[in-house]
């Protein structure tokens, strides 16, 4: 249930309880944390910020329980706690009965025998991401601190497509200048084709999806390893738990499969005193460990699957075929929302890696 | 470093070592374990079969030390080890100055220091997953007798294509079929085709990737949870755990990104007395629960790093770029091989599962 | 860090931050939670009640923050939060050269790099066995309703002896007697004794130490295993997560050691229809599993380590040695308030068991 | 079922299968392992020395089929396989429906349905402390070579007592000698009495229990946490692990249950330029961190079970009482054999220790 090595993350909290968060135990002693950038990367992921998401006001100010002293790291576990606020739980209670198409809500019922709370998607809601935003926020303040950038763009939305990472000198500067945007984008004419392909689901009371590709500069060589010791195995688990995800890809991912050898292998050659690869397929990982390269990734997201177009369910009460149209407030897509979770697992992935395999000094200072 | 939760694998050993094996912990007691069928499971993933894998040829025959006695399945730890015969040692000798592009090579030397067993691969090499396949062929016997079927398929090797699974109507009877095929394709054709061109690649000293896709029927509804208990989040390591696999997708996928909420969502309806959906494009997971449709995943393997042809690579004792042809057996495409691994991973996550959600009763008969 | 198998605990927090807790996940779903039942176990570990504890006023009243809705488990992880008020903190400023002798503060500082929250002892006061004894709480009121009584009582204070329990015929009605005492004892005559001693340990401004002896009965045969699955295993971790434990013994304990096997071993018979044993030196456990006959365990806790005599330390800035007298407030004896997270201890980890045996079903009604 | 934080231990095997063995994996890289000294703990802990054990010969000679290349670990899970040779299945074939008291027989029919493998006493049997030696022995290789020394005597046999470590001097001469000791005492002559009593409960067919005192000097002050992440609370579940151990106590143990804490506590000190303390109650560890001074430990094993006597059982094909002699070879006394068995639970975990504290550097040299 929890997550992690060297560093364990444990998240808790319901949508529309009285508050979620999460435990993060492992964390290196004595390193500062910065409010600021976390509040930062808080209000990338949180929504009513304009039309393409949810107008759901969330006041995502985590409040420090413990692990935190003087702004810095004591050693226990971090324990963050963000309150539930502007819950309007009434718009879910009569979707007791017919599950949403695409949602939780039928397995859900099943797995829990009816006791789950289902308002506001209860551990289901997009909102579980903001306890991995806020711990992705300290992981990469650590990890910025020892020279790894982490940043991660909009890369499709139903089709539109913005400039893909060059995985061989993607870097720091793009990659702090994303981490920071709302809507990142590496071309900003994407942003705007984008925004525009959102506003006109909305409009027709639709959703759509879309794939995020996120880079990591700076990473030393030697992290990882074989078989479920790779960094494939650390961060796919946590990239899957971000709602909506569908699929996890490496450097070239599915693009591998339509290519020789000879073009997916990466030849090595000193620059200077420094092996580098003059392709980057791997995405930054062979046999499950860092090569030194940037680390490249792409999840896709699925449509928001609640809109309000009606829909074909079923009245589990009465046993029959139903039609079903979602209301509430709802993102007509969640991709750009999304980033800040993508970058915050990769974050929380790599200072575990860091840590596991002794890779960063203590700040201690 | 293990995996699991219910249960627990563990895998050992290395390609050139006096054996491999793996323990699997938490198995449900009295179950039979028919060797035989182990056996089939083992020779699909063995090599040497035909030109298009390696004539490496692996006596395959695991030794049961403990957990399985007068067939049954006693309560204790199963360990089996597999003796690591056929070894040509001396073909990997002149590597080690001179990393391979696209394998383990570079980045372990980092990690273990020089001290790792490079010999054949060692802990990176394919082999290590004829382990797997000895635990997920124990694991799909226990499956299978409660009515859950494994099975998949080559869908693509570098741009030729077998038929799709349909994600709706994919039978137990087609699964079964795939299961005990070395070479597996839902098309007859599209084996020959495949067949041609891999050869094709052998021919010019290069090697392909494809894509397999696997499914998996008779699952109940009501497994697994959302965030990290997700079948995602359980599966997702386990197949990246196999060597050469850069990517993992579940349902529609990375196509997901080009659809519409309206378009993705899978309507619910009462088909007789059981809720169904007549589209899957969730692959059968929602929230990261089953839902009782068949579930679907696909996971791409690139191309072999081993070719024949010369590449650039350095030369780390002597600082300085060199080149570098690989020599010794190696299979120009190990996608029908992988495919056993697939199944297997998928078989050990699936009982896993099972057992932690209490979806399956014992047999102790 | 955290602990358990299908029952996970993580505990957070330190003893003068703003507030400490628990997450427990993998609770069954749909679970009745009774408040009031939770309040009571909270008020037996608070300080506060009369001379023989620490005045400080503890407002120990959780908050749940997820997992339970309508008073029912929901399946989502159980986060409750407990504030920390009643805060003295400028008391501890002096101590943070001069180690007090018996407490974590030297050994602390070089773990934590002097990062770690020393207020209050931090994460080790004994403030942190709250969380604890709250899932406690909550777990033994799921025992409860399947038959399965915990309790304890004080077996010795500095060398006072309380009647000790048969450990065959121990009931539940005493130990659901005792599980709602402050200083549960088994003879009136000994709660007397032993307060007078702790009284008389005050007033020349020492501590005392002593043992507490817990039983639980109702429990089925068969839940445990060899190794390191035994239920020793499983439950002597979290007895030493309870600050001042320093030993644990099952059944006979360290009595064995003067037993002859024809003395020590159980002889079976049958009662009826069920297998029994005449004594009970296993203490309710053979080879790590339960056999049906009540558990028995004792744990020993050293005299406070704060005491107000004047003590020998060094000073760490000065380099020096130096005096020590320990001021604020604290428990002559920890041991009567103890009892309450011992029995939390077992309830956590009996309930952990059952589950991960199979051994109680859901409530679910 | 495993053990372990950086370092983790899976044991397998039963007493009477093909084999029996651990995987340890989380080695660090390039250490020296000296098969002699493995062979040379293995020996401590086999049976058949003398009279005062089984005369059960057993060939343990540890197999490594991986982990290991050229004597220095290479990074793979180390795994090693103990072959089960002398075995004489058939006497144990009558006592499947007569439980032998102070066995698991009885509760390992329940929990396992009866599919566990009852020969030689299964996963329950002494024999499955041989791949915790060879583990333990591995461990404190690498220990040694950090000036880290653990030794263990027997402290008491049944009332027979010899001298007790000083908590304070306790030198790693005198923990190196007793490390090679089949049958280690600190005087001489308790071994000759002890060897007395075992030699006289085997006359009168009988067996007698013991208390197992372990030391470790050379421990770098700092290691551990609070809570379970205490010292205590990673080693007490492997020393429980080891059968038929009751009782497992630190420092001053349940003795602390009679001290006031003016006596329990140990008072700091400056020795030179370190910090010492003059008495040591806490036996090396506060707030489950060790202080830099010498751990202590003792651990109590009851009575073999096993004795000629004629005792009471019950025939559960019958379900009727009976009586019962226990025949076939068994150790009248086992504690001797226990001590490598306890230094080697604690090689193991200090090992882990430094490792997760970073408390040790790499060898690779």
């Amino acid at each position: 249930m929890s997550w992690g090595n060297t560093l364990k993350l444990t998240i808790f909290g319901e949508s529309h309880g009285s508050a979620i968060g999460a435990v993060l135990e492992g964390l290196p002693v004595g390193e500062t944390v910065n409010m600021d950038g976390i509040l930062e990367q808080m209000a990338r992921r949180a929504p009513g910020k304009d039309l393409s998401s949810t107008p759901r006001k969330e006041n995502d100010r985590p409040e420090i329980l413990s692990g935190i002293l003087n702004r810095k790291t004591t050693g226990a576990p971090l324990c963050a706690v963000i309150a539930n606020t502007d819950i309007h739980s009434s718009d879910y209670a009569e979707l007791r009965n017919i599950p949403r198409p695409g949602h939780a809500d039928y397995p859900a019922l099943l797995r829990y025998h009816g006791f789950n709370d289902m308002r506001g998607g209860g551990r289901f809601s997009g909102r579980m991401t903001a306890p991995l935003v806020f711990s992705g926020a300290v992981c990469r303040q650590i990890l910025k601190r020892r020279g790894i950038s982490i940043g991660a763009h909009v890369l499709t939305i139903h089709g539109v497509r913005d400039t893909p990472f060059n995985p061989v000198t993607v870097s720091d500067g793009l990659l702090d200048r994303l981490s920071t945007c709302c809507f990142p984008t590496v071309s900003p004419e994407a942003e705007t084709a984008m925004r525009a392909e959102i506003e006109s689901a909305r409009q027709s009371l639709n959703s759509v999806g879309g794939i995020v590709e996120c880079a990591a500069t700076g990473l030393p060589a030697g992290a990882g390893g074989p078989l479920t010791e790779g960094v494939e195995s650390l961060l796919s688990p946590l990239l899957f738990a971000i709602p909506a995800c569908k699929g996890v890809e490496f450097g070239a991912g599915f693009g591998a499969a339509d290519l020789f050898g000879s073009e997916n292998n990466d030849s090595y050659y000193f620059d200077g005193g420094t092996v580098k690869t003059r392709t980057n397929n791997a995405g930054g990982i062979l046999g499950g460990i860092t090569t030194g390269m940037p680390l490249i990734f792409r999840t896709v997201f699925k449509p928001t699957p609640s809109i309000a177009k009606e829909q074909d369910s079923v009245d589990l009460a009465e046993r029959k075929n139903t039609k079903l149209a979602v209301h509430g407030r709802h993102d007509p897509c969640i991709v750009p929302r999304a980033v800040a979770a993508v970058e915050s697992a990769a974050a929380v992935c790599l200072l575990d890696l860091m840590l596991t395999y002794h890779l960063i000094g203590g700040e201690r200072t």
